[in-house]
């Protein structure tokens, strides 16, 4: 088995159910960073600030420094700073603060889509079409079908990427699970690679075979929405019953 | 060549450009009509209704009948009214006199989309998806990508067809150019058959590949979005200066 020299975790559902940690997870996150491996918690949350995070994570008992934390709307901002962008922004009121160097800009040069949810409006999306077809490139925070919210399904960000690429004729930029790119991003983050890396997750599409595609270890745990079997669909990947047992096994 | 028994014309580029009658056009569709040829003018516009659409016609000298016009909209409304389906509706204001009958109904089990413009906005399209995931049929006035209008591009009903279809894991039925199933919808209109009938257009892929891949002979008219070489990509096609000179040579 290959030395694990840092490690990439899911938050929901591998630290915590709803607003509960999961047993022992406090514990193994403790002893993670007690050991000192490079590690990020990695999601493709789009509607809250990293502060806002971590003062979630705080109230289970999570101690994580918001550098730990590797959001898609983080990896979004790593890139429209790395390449200079200036970007007409679709996205959750939840991420202003994180966004307000660029929000209402009068000459953006690329568009950016998160969960905008009420901003998904045909002026808003109009606007980012016609960015798009003067050749802005286009960048998203992760394309999800859709969420559950209020006992019903709900329209998430992915359907909207969709409609502009085929309105633009051009592929977005997906800076989320289970994007190469977005674990490409966080191990760059970490200045790791990907064969040294441990994804540990309970999503076996968007955690366990994302992280595979991009070349690094993953381990399925089966807490939350896990379900029965869903090992056979990665079958190169290790498996545990939780967070504590993954980190006791596996680094 | 084979016997032309019947007759679909395309109307913008064919007929008229902008609000001006081609030349020879206006006689060309009397001769038609003279000769008792089933005609059909064919469009995607689903921006008004027939009676709109005649009024115009008819200030640029064409006399024609409201059944003689099968746009998309016309369309969708016999699939509803054939399949006996109560339709949740994203469409233009322009339709609503046309969709009167459907227009807030309480428990509508199909979704059409139209160029609903400023509708598309999160709500509805957060309810049509909501229809879709629960079984409902997606029914469509054709899948454009954008148009164009006071010198800019702007997003038509494709993109929000592609979002609603990607979100629901759906494939849209599409009555609009190109789609065979609105070929064989206006056929079935006219109770003729594919073989016995030619398609003149001035849109290579819309009017000409779409009436080929449906069974249909073809004519391209160098008129309006005509483009030189674009005969190449339908070898098949007749070809005419225009629709004066199309039904002298054709029919």
């Amino acid at each position: 088995m290959p030395q694990v020299q840092a490690v990439l975790l899911d938050i929901s559902g591998v630290l915590c159910d709803g607003d509960q940690p999961i047993p022992g997870a406090v514990q193994a996150v403790r002893q993670l960073q007690d050991r000192g491996y490079p590690l990020r918690l990695i999601t493709n949350t789009s509607r809250q600030g990293l502060t806002s995070i971590q003062r979630q994570l705080k109230a289970m008992g999570f101690e994580i420094q918001p550098e730990q934390l590797f959001t898609a709307p983080r990896a979004v901002r790593r890139y429209l700073q790395d390449h200079g962008l200036r970007p007409f922004c679709l996205i959750h009121p939840g991420l202003e603060e994180e966004f307000a160097q660029w929000l209402d800009l009068a000459d953006p040069d690329a568009v950016v889509v998160g969960d905008a949810e009420m901003r998904f409006d045909y002026e808003h999306l109009n606007r980012a079409f016609q960015l798009l077809i003067g050749g802005a490139p286009l960048i998203c925070m992760g394309d999800n079908r859709y969420f559950r919210a209020h006992g019903a399904l709900h329209l998430d960000a992915g359907p909207f990427v969709r409609a502009l690429e085929y309105a633009a004729g051009t592929t977005a930029l997906v800076l989320g699970k289970p994007s190469a790119d977005f674990f490409a991003s966080a191990l760059d983050d970490m200045g790791v690679r990907a064969d040294q890396t441990l994804m540990i997750g309970d999503d076996v599409v968007a955690d366990i075979i994302g992280a595979q595609a991009a070349g690094l270890h993953a381990c399925l745990v089966r807490t939350c929405k896990y379900r029965q079997g869903d090992e056979s669909q990665a079958p190169k990947a290790w498996v545990a019953a939780d967070l504590a047992e993954a980190v006791a096994r596996y680094c």
